[in-house]
């Protein structure tokens, strides 16, 4: 799906914005980049910001005018950073994002636009878009950077594409020794684990059975909210452990090393 | 609530990098730099990046190590590029942010730390952090350049700290002669619309009454679902009429040059 969504650049200044747009897009998944009459393509600054995204400046497709740019899209999102005379259909990144991953979904290919480094789009180009998007800066200091601009969009893009496919967007690739280390606790064994420690706790002298006051709550709500895994609760549950023996005054002696 | 969320960077290698995530900071509304160790600072590639943050970069405060960073902090978000052995409590940007939003409404600080532009940040400084931050990137291409990570982060507590204060996320500054254009027609004009529409195409033969099929069903999920404006219906009925008038064989003329 991500490869029917490209980007293209138009009449970009510096060099060095292509080889960062390039990277965001590979980093974001997205492949096809578009570049409307640059000023310097091919470029080394280019390739030097592009930092081994060099296959999207290889493949990269320069034409002359926006509207080559734009054949087989179906829908077309211009970014804008000024108001306008003539209102337009405004997105937000994510917003944008959701449309554009609809559009795919569709059979439809979709182009996100970027304009000039100082001036951006004109006006006859925004009219050529059906959505105008606006990333939300602060309006005191509202231009971004070119590829820091298609980094936010790509980025957005990248997130409706995971959340559409169920996929997680965070890593969850876990080491086979750190499975026990995420299982979460059941509730019993978080019971068991609060009579270990109210008993530990009298057993120091901490906690009085006649005045035991909110203490016992309040370390239940601690260790309730953090969602601690089998492996902490073993931990937890063995310096009780060896608590009670010091408490005790029984031969101790330190644990292995199995935490 | 934004000033108490800083940006911690880790020995940076770039100076542009440092002048690029300063730039990303001041678009999203964030002011408060630390820099840990930098390789190269001030530099006048990072104030060539920044594009206009310079108060970013001036106020930038240089420490040597990590911990001096934190001072104050509640709550520390580190960026992760790799899977680790340990595993830790690990969000999204996306959340990132929406924790990052609760910490400052409970009158905490924040810090979003980010580690070296090759090796990230060490695991020693990784358990510093009480959450790890990963941008889902792309697996085979996945590491992003410092200033559009800095960007990604900066966006989404952005959109989140927008959204808290019920702010729009999309620009509505609209000029009152863009009033009219915007204000969508109400039902029983669009009726009116369908009727003179239907009118119309049986006048100039297309629309024979005997055999509609289902034609007027179709124009009326096109113009329905396009959100039509006040004043684009007054453009499309004028059309309407002047279609009508040809179709009289009237003497018709051109419209001034109201649309």
């Amino acid at each position: 799906m991500l490869q029917n969504i490209r980007v293209v650049l138009v009449n970009t200044s510096h060099p060095g914005n292509i080889g960062g747009a390039a990277r965001a897009m590979k980093n974001m998944g997205l492949s096809r980049l578009v570049l409307v009459d640059p000023e310097e393509f091919p470029s080394p600054k280019a390739l030097a910001r592009a930092s081994g995204a060099n296959d999207l400046l290889d493949n990269a497709q320069v034409v002359s005018t926006l509207e080559e740019a734009l054949v087989g899209c179906s829908l077309v999102l211009g970014t804008s950073a000024r108001d306008r005379r003539i209102p337009w259909p405004l997105l937000d990144p994510r917003e944008c994002a959701s449309k554009s991953l609809e559009q795919v979904a569709l059979g439809g290919e979709v182009a996100l636009v970027f304009g000039r480094e100082y001036a951006g789009l004109t006006n006859e180009e925004l009219q050529r878009c059906q959505f105008h998007v606006h990333i939300p800066s602060d309006p005191e200091f509202g231009s971004l950077n070119l590829a820091a601009a298609v980094q936010v969009l790509t980025y957005e893009v990248r997130m409706a594409w995971l959340a559409a496919q169920g996929a997680p967007t965070k890593m969850e690739k876990v080491e086979a020794t750190a499975i026990l280390d995420t299982r979460p606790v059941t509730m019993d064994e978080l019971e068991r684990y609060f009579e270990h420690l109210e008993q530990t706790l009298v057993e120091i002298g901490f906690l009085d059975p006649q005045k035991p006051r909110h203490l016992m709550a309040r370390l239940r709500r601690l260790y309730g909210r953090s969602g601690i895994s089998k492996l902490e609760m073993n931990i937890l549950r063995g310096i009780l452990t060896e608590t009670q023996k010091v408490a005790r005054g029984e031969p101790h002696k330190r644990r292995p090393d199995d935490v």
